[in-house]
């Protein structure tokens, strides 16, 4: 059973996932599978996977069957599970909990060899719709405060399976990192009876220097203090405390898609993590907080320095980046 | 001029090194140093470096020149630097700050071909030496309120250069991660009238199964919350706030190697991180900060789950990293 433990100094939560259980020559042996090797999540290998629990399926296929445009499923190596009752306990200096949760893979297309960066306006919108619909399916489940939905694209940014997916993970605590957030935006929001992105998407797009792309309600930009070289966050311009609120992500694919391109075009198609920040489900609504999509490319190590500090040193300001990224062109390659 | 730079929303600083001005093509052509390729850390090179601000020459052989057992540099392309007068300016949402600072390079060997797991305890014990040095006499500067310390080894964990070596930033700010620290300490210390590290100390050692090696005043720990596979810290046993307040360091040194060489033995050779953690200048000595030295091999990839959330999804229990460490002999390979 997974259990999530907290760091009895700074309260930070880690998921011990024993279920994985690595041993040392797992990581000694661990290499990346070979190219052409079975896929669990190409067509026709439906039942190499747990259940799916939403799909598209224009041809009016059965579920589990081949026939879909886009899958989601269960992970099968799951890092919390939804199954197991909900106890927390302490010992001495010590807390836990049990690893309640749920952990879910959406499968972006059938087709193995193709990228997110390759399929059409029409397809993200697509896969942004099914996080909306997943996020709103776990959100009924009372034991989950949190659903984080992320993106790791190249082996370099942890992605173990080659076929192109996303994954989300539904969680029993609102993270440290959320909960900081929400605390700043608060903070700032009793000062200025303003939402703080809302401030600075307009000193953005009056200054110019860092936006990237936009296109009707969304902005793409190189945030102020980029931790990364070439971190974009892409925000909606008007004010929207909870992602999954959302009716309609066509601007949201587009400029996605477009940074995305972009950044393959700069820089040759380098591995990414994305990660949607929203607010926790018990604070949906709210007039402080301003939920955005943080893409990082993976060109830098992190190293002792960031681990010590919890900063980060960046070679390569936001301004030259966002430059370089408005520089090419956002259109297709093909 | 590097800057350092402030996240508008949960106020993490950022280095802007724009000095190392990484363009597009740096990324994509980024590649290992050859091996045998030209090493400004070998003896013979000592005029590739910055001047020595600190070395070890039993024989007596002038700065600059031959003959050294361990050398302190400046860093060449530093992060942050001595030169520049500390301002601090802001524009609408954003703050920002001149990158004053200073970033040092430890040689810990004259060997290029020695890793700092072969050296021995004395070698070992001269290198945290030439860190309580230099932290000590950068103290004396008042615009530095703290001094990380930290050693990247192997290419996956960040190092750029071959030669086994640590490095030191002092920062004109208490970084994040540290003040967080000292918060959660203080806190603890205000309930409990009691160093919480002291507490976890005391009951890892009545447990047993988290503990890796333990010495005279000194023990090693896998933590109960551990973030990694095979995380470890070192940790004396007496209260002690500061590092740098250490007037020996044999105890530290011996388990310090013995623990980089059970990780060497159980994972061969892994890549890794280690950091200092200690309190800032302003409150050196106080009653509820620990110094610690963590060490955290790197064998899986951070990825979108844990830059979203803040927190860690660890395959390997420490209780079986405990276990698996244990059980290999810490004597030298040679």
């Amino acid at each position: 059973m997974p259990e999530l433990r907290k760091d009895p100094i700074i309260g930070r939560w880690v998921i011990i996932a024993a279920e994985r259980g690595k041993k040392p020559s797992d990581f000694v042996s661990e290499a990346k599978p070979p190219s052409g090797a079975f896929c669990s999540l190409c067509p026709g290998n439906e039942s190499k996977t747990p259940p799916e629990v939403y799909a598209l399926r224009p041809d009016g296929s059965p579920p589990n069957t081949p026939g879909w445009r886009l899958r989601v499923v269960k992970n099968k190596f799951p890092a919390l599970i939804a199954e197991e009752r909900l106890e927390a306990t302490s010992s001495g200096v010590f807390d836990w909990m049990s690893g309640v949760g749920d952990h879910e893979v959406i499968i972006e297309t059938p087709r193995h060899n193709t990228k997110l960066s390759d399929l059409s306006v029409g397809e993200v919108a697509d896969i942004i719709w099914a996080y909306r619909e997943r996020i709103r399916a776990l959100q009924k489940d009372h034991r989950f405060h949190f659903v984080m939905v992320f993106k790791n694209h190249g082996a370099a940014a942890g992605a173990s399976l080659e076929h192109s997916h996303s994954q989300l993970v539904a969680l029993p605590i609102v993270p440290k990192r959320v909960f900081e957030e929400m605390e700043g935006a608060r903070a700032y929001y009793n000062d200025h009876q303003q939402c703080i992105v809302c401030d600075i998407v307009k000193q953005e797009i009056a200054a110019e220097v860092r936006i990237i792309e936009q296109r009707d309600d969304v902005v793409a930009v190189a945030p102020f203090a980029s931790r990364f070289p070439f971190e974009t966050w892409i925000i909606p311009q008007g004010h929207s405390s909870s992602f999954e609120e959302g009716e309609n992500y066509d601007s949201l694919a587009h400029v996605l898609l477009g940074v995305l391109r972009r950044l393959d075009r700069v820089l040759e198609n380098p591995p990414y993590n994305f990660v949607i920040h929203t607010s926790p489900f018990g604070e949906a609504n709210n007039l402080y907080y301003h939920w955005h999509l943080e893409i990082i490319p993976r060109l830098t190590k992190v190293a002792g320095f960031e681990w010590g500090t919890g900063f980060y040193i960046n070679p390569t300001p936001p301004e030259a980046a966002a430059m370089y990224l408005r520089d090419v062109s956002p259109s297709s390659g093909g």
